[in-house]
């Protein structure tokens, strides 16, 4: 029977055994560079089992197996759609020629690019992703810094042009369409100031598209780099999107590496046994809190100030992916699907909304990221431990007290406990380990879609604000005045 | 009777008149430097008037009145407790000697600080509020930048440390108790690397705590700066601990603006009417849409890109006040408190999580945030409109796509709507209306807390985390290994 898990009683964490190093060492799955810890989930053996069986029940196997082979499954049954491959893994595997090319292509441009600042222009995918990764290897050495424009407000652009010196500034411009409004407005701005400093714009232009898109043109772009149409923005990190701006600012090896990390866990997403397939048994573990248990929420929570913008662009892989109603079978769902996803960066939450975490009324599903050890040269040690060691000693200390809770004969002192987290632990924080996080993330998503009946591929979310904003913009240009226009925006 | 909302059927955005200019001249509240418009909630004239009647019901203003008399509020009924005043609307009362005296001292030291550099040592309540307002007014001209240090990992420290230089730099250590491990292992490491370097470090030290607390120690720091016991951390911005850092960026005019803005607001909130008190009003509809309609969470949607650390701040101050579950009687309250707060800035997140805003399976309380007029310099005219119109396009834009949603042939394309918001307007973003924003939330905090019956001033919730962290520390530095702790953390 499918859905058994429907029936269960979840473990109770306050049951005497949730502390136990048998417990811990049975629930756990592990990759050469993953390890996810599930003792603090409400499962037991019985869930467990019924956890590790619907991979087979669901054909998830089968399922991400036509992803590898290129098969058109950003679909929806019986009703148009994007109607396209899934190619994002594709550009990390060293077999394929389309990437590879690139790949080279960019790392060759990083070398020989004769300017000081890069400015990155691009909104949601072509934004989120790259700026975390760029934060999350700020451990290494850069050769430049990068700069984001990623909004309409001109505050944006006024504010990166503070900070960098045009003659020396290389400016990508990111739009896999080729026809985002942002992206073409700031073009047009960027040209106009290089022509009244009198310098041949192009110069100081790359860009990023897919072939024979309205951006593919080398009259505006002095060179251009190419993304696959079957990439999605926030799947992209690892196309060109990232890549070129990452090689721009650390170079051949760092990029390789991280590259190289993402690959080696979309070589586990076929393991059978969840037990080695982190990424599965982490959708499997969302499913349970999400759909069955009925969580409100979805905490990351890194315990590694590098990865402070990491869980915005998890947000956006999660809610764009999963936050839809409509399953591939073009039928509205009656589960609950990806819901509401933050986060920030640890410790710093725990003297934030960790209270509302503790004793607040909701629920979340709950995923801690840690490293076992730090590359810090300031990682000091005072009474016995590092400051590393303490980090850590936080992010354990916070699964055990939300899972046991303390009981007082003050009810305000009181923590109810039996709140659920899983711990994923890697070595250390380098490239090759941060493109196995991003990769495990990714996998997880297209997994926990597959779960849900959704297709994670397309985001028809969006589109309905961008049409309504066009016709807003002609209300304002229009010499009859709207009244609702007028009643929100004068002054 | 009470709660009579809890019987009102919601009025449905899908309903013809939604988009009436006379419902939403009607279902507005408005101060000089606020305006709260709520015609695309779910109300209408019945629900309106039971909410416009519950201050009286629920006794808001003798309440609020309580606060402002500086009566002892910050208390559960029978049970020990922080037993405290609430004092963060004296900090900016041009009358209160204790706060315009550190005001005045915070000033004179801003204008005579030798130093290129500020580094501010501070968490949680000490980091996310000044962070948000000194990034919030990056349209006024800096005299000096600030780093933050707000994490136990090193490589927070190290990062900040590679962007500044020791001898031009001030050290702000911000502890209210002054007996925060964080701050006091960063001390200890700021020490030795002045020492080292053979220069005194407590030329280079000052700080922000309370009268007589461990800190207030003239032997360590040069200059010291008091805020009271009543403020608490999230409610602290215009206390020292934001107003010091803030006046060594902006300098005097900038400080008193902000203070004054702040002040205008409290002002407002015992005006009996809601209809001219915005953070009345503001927080009856928070209780509309979380304790009666439900909502999972709270998005928080500023459309000002120099408002992107806005919401980081108000996660905090909504989280850690009302994300609780027992009430200032002491009993386990059967209502949803305080949801999941979140969101970054606009037009950004429209184009990474919105997918799910607009078409996922939860509901929301949703503010959206901002402005009639831009300062900004580029704000450049395209096709007869700026930029910043397009981004005020976009903010009603999704409004109305969430409210009227869109029915086609495809279920995948179709929108539900009937999904609410409100839109909070400001003339433009000045440290005035900053000043009064930031009030606006904490007062509707506030409200909130009191229509929930919870006492928004205390933090239980981060205690047990700490002290277990105490705990997991021992371990790790016991000779006789924790199974536990060596299972998670050894690689």
């Amino acid at each position: 029977m499918k859905n058994r898990l429907f029936f269960r009683t979840p473990y109770s964490l306050h049951s005497t055994e949730t502390l136990d190093i048998d417990r811990h060492k049975r629930f756990m799955s592990s990759s050469s560079a993953i390890r996810l810890h599930y003792g603090f989930e409400k499962i037991d053996p019985t869930i467990e089992a019924d956890l590790l069986a619907m991979p087979q029940e669901h054909k998830l196997f089968e399922k991400m197996q036509e992803i590898f082979d290129g098969k058109v499954v950003n679909t929806i049954h019986g009703y148009p759609s994007e109607n396209r491959s899934v190619g994002h893994m594709k550009c990390r595997d060293p077999f394929d020629n389309f990437n590879q090319t690139e790949v080279k292509k960019a790392i060759l441009f990083a070398k020989n690019c004769p300017y000081k600042h890069v400015v990155v222009v691009g909104i949601g995918g072509s934004n989120l992703g790259t700026e975390a990764i760029y934060v999350g290897l700020s451990n290494y050495s850069k050769k430049r810094e990068i700069f984001f424009i990623a909004n309409i407000d001109p505050r944006n652009t006024e504010d990166v042009l503070q900070h960098v010196e045009l003659k020396q500034t290389l400016f990508i411009f990111c739009s896999k369409s080729g026809g985002t409004l942002e992206i073409q407005s700031n073009l047009e701005l960027m040209k106009e100031l290089y022509q009244k400093m009198g310098i041949e714009a192009k110069k100081h232009f790359v860009c990023v598209t897919t072939p024979k898109s309205p951006m593919d043109d080398s009259k505006t772009f002095s060179d251009i780099f190419y993304m696959e149409e079957s990439v999605g923005g926030r799947y992209s990190v690892t196309s060109m999107i990232g890549v070129l701006p990452l090689a721009l600012v650390y170079g051949e090896e760092v990029v390789t590496d991280f590259l190289k990390g993402a690959h080696a866990t979309d070589q586990t997403l076929l393991e059978k046994d969840p037990k080695k397939n982190p990424a599965l048994m982490d959708a499997l573990l969302a499913y349970w809190n999400t759909a069955v248990l009925g969580a409100e929420g979805t905490l990351i929570a890194p315990y590694a100030y590098d990865l402070r913008r990491l869980t915005a662009h998890f947000q956006q892989l999660f809610m764009e992916s999963n936050g839809k109603s409509v399953t591939k079978e073009g039928e509205f769902t009656l589960k609950r699907t990806q819901n509401i996803v933050f986060g920030g960066v640890l410790t710093n939450d725990q003297h934030s909304y960790y209270q509302a975490v503790h004793q607040g009324t909701f629920h979340l599903d709950m995923t801690v990221v840690g490293f076992c050890k730090s590359h810090s040269k300031v990682n000091i040690e005072n009474d016995q431990t590092t400051l590393h060691q303490k980090l850590n000693a936080n992010l354990l200390a916070q699964s055990i007290a939300l899972a046991t809770g303390l009981k007082t004969d003050n009810p305000n002192t009181t923590f109810i406990g039996n709140r659920s987290s899983r711990i994923l632990m890697m070595e250390s924080l380098n490239a090759f380990n941060l493109g196995a996080l991003l990769a495990h993330f990714e996998g997880r998503t297209i997994f926990f879609g597959f779960l849900l009946g959704i297709n994670s591929f397309d985001q028809e979310g969006v589109q309905l604000g961008k049409r309504l904003a066009k016709d807003v913009i002609e209300k304002m240009k229009s010499p009859k005045k709207d009244p609702l226009v007028e009643h929100i925006f004068n002054w």
